[in-house]
């Protein structure tokens, strides 16, 4: 049984145990293959944003953070990063913790969550967004460089989360 | 005669009288409208990014920054912000940074440049770009809200800058 609830300080061993191998394998994320651990939880558990993890019997099995998109007339767009163990893939928890994001954005008043920077390669990932009900609004060409040396595009995706008003234009 | 340089610290005061009245407008930039001058400063000329100037006859008239758009296999896509001072406009300032600033970019190994949020309504801005052969890869929808309360569109413009290799996907 997931369970979802905010990080403390605490967490950070078992935070790390997550996103560090993702981040070296520089496979998914625009990060630093070889950031310090110190960068990393600075980045991941900044006062910029509220972090979260995922937990099922004790153990961290995922991560994520939820933050304004944008500051200024941006800031009613949240923005998330999520991370799951890389041997609990499958399970569901990437899922769960979107699911939490999106009831956690509107509760914090956010309109909507984009996410500025999918590869467009992390297909089970963009399979999840979209199953979850985002869509792809954007198409950055060959933004990401994989660690092969091959460049492959990345995707902007971006949901709604309130019923909008103004005008598109 | 406009020319372009590096922004030294000295500049800072004559920056902020061209950034102040633009980030207290709120119109185009997803910036706080209340950020302090410190923060602006910390923003605009921050050790992430190279920061240039405008200058005609002793006067800064324009400032622009260059930075890497992402991290890790994104840091090959550059990304800029650029202001021009408010009764300026219409002058070729804000054309001759952008041109500067892409031929920097190439300089310094830029594959490509992105912008992540141009205020759709900024018009004259959107019409610049495209017209310096940046294509708009996404709509952010209602994603700016205006000083005056209305949601908008933002856009995403891209522009490669070199003969690109690698796989669309």
């Amino acid at each position: 049984m997931i369970t979802i609830r905010k990080a403390a300080n605490d967490d950070w061993p078992m935070i790390w145990e997550v996103i560090g191998p993702i981040i070296r394998a520089g496979e998914t994320y625009a990060l630093s293959r070889d950031m310090s651990e110190d960068d990393a939880q600075k980045y991941w558990m900044g006062s910029d944003r509220e972090t979260f993890v995922a937990v099922d019997d004790g153990d961290i099995l995922g991560t994520y953070y939820i933050r304004a998109n944008q500051a200024g007339g941006g800031s009613h767009v949240a923005n998330c990063g999520y991370m799951t163990k890389t041997k609990m893939t499958g399970r569901g928890i990437a899922r769960t913790m979107c699911e939490h994001s999106l009831l956690y954005a509107r509760s914090a008043g956010y309109r909507a969550m984009q996410f500025n920077f999918v590869v467009s390669t992390n297909e089970r990932a963009v399979r999840l967004w979209q199953f979850l009900g985002f869509e792809i609004v954007g198409r950055l060409p060959l933004a990401f460089q994989q660690p092969s040396g091959n460049f492959v595009d990345a995707l902007v995706l971006f949901k709604a989360l309130a019923a909008q008003r103004g005008s598109h234009q």
